[in-house]
């Protein structure tokens, strides 16, 4: 019946082309759509076009932002500029926010490095971090410290290494989160490689 | 960080009101589309906006039809049109239509009788269904055979019987299709309510 209906077809087509919709929740999205109230749908259609249209990048950090030049986090005057955390995409500030432990600035890298995709150093946000961390005329850096909140994938850790070498040679402390055993995690269900790491990282009590 | 966003935050509040799309999947889908290319949000929505504007009811059996008035089974004469199979949602036929098995005519009742919501009979394509099996100048029924395709739940039940007692009345031949066991299914895992309807509707061999 699908090929009868050239309109429906393409609605279902569009949708699974998002992550994590196949064939078949597509079809059903696109029966639901079809059944939803005009309104409904037109305030979606309203909403991908907003986004769209008004959401940017930071100048300074490269996370979102609307309207305004500055993002809420570089705008704010509560938090220290002198520590920045590193992420690889705007959506990991939103994690690390809900943890409310880390009260400084961001820089979003967009990515990471990863040579079998040819994402090369170049094509991230590397070079206006470390504009970022440069030393004012009065010759005092503003940065006090780095935080890598990378991936712990082959590409983060790539990542980490190529920009711990620079910060190091920048004489900027750095450091990466830590990595181990989850809260509220058994050890018998986690990895080898986790509680490798876990164990390396061991914390004096 | 969402909140200092309000178009994200938008996006994502109309994307979680989808059917089984709970706010992380909805967060994880707003900042896909946030990152996609203009022409893909753009043809997304374009796709949203022509099933809303393009698909409307068939005249005759309520399937959905785009562009022209009959849908393609009411205008395929290659159909025969003295069999009608009931069923309660247009997304229905699509199923039917892959078994390969039924090559009549459609009714979409557009729901099943429901006491608990308040969907009355009266609520439903029913009369029209009715006004299709009518008798012409001729005195001659044009269908000869009715196959309730219906939900197995209380409302789909509700609706079969409702309909079966006004269909005998009319002396319409009138069918359900078969409950039992699914093909490839292992007695083991099915249920006792279906097992019984299965051992009820045994066929002899």
């Amino acid at each position: 019946m699908l090929q009868k209906i050239p309109s429906l077809t393409q609605l279902v087509h569009e949708l699974s082309r998002l992550p994590g919709v196949g064939p078949k929740t597509a079809q059903r999205l696109a029966y639901h759509l079809l059944r939803s109230p005009q309104e409904y749908v037109q305030s979606l259609r309203d909403a991908l076009k907003a986004v769209k249209e008004r959401i940017r990048d930071c100048p300074s950090c490269f996370a979102f932002t609307e309207e305004e030049d500055l993002c809420c986090f570089c705008a704010d005057p509560g938090r220290t500029a002198d520590s920045i955390c590193v992420v690889e995409d705007p959506a990991d500030i939103e994690r690390i926010e809900s943890s409310g432990v880390f009260r400084g600035r961001y820089h979003v890298l967009h990515g990471a490095i990863s040579p079998l995709e040819g994402i090369r150093p170049e094509d991230l946000k590397i070079q206006a971090l470390l504009d970022r961390l440069e030393a004012g005329p009065d010759g005092i850096r503003p940065v006090r410290e780095v935080i890598l909140a990378l991936d712990a994938d082959l590409e983060g850790d790539t990542t980490v290494l190529y920009l711990a070498k620079i910060l190091k040679d920048m004489n900027i402390k750095t450091s990466r989160i830590a990595h181990g055993v989850p809260i509220g995690g058994d050890i018998d269900y986690i990895d080898y490689r986790t509680l490798g790491r876990a164990i390396e990282n061991r914390v004096q009590v």
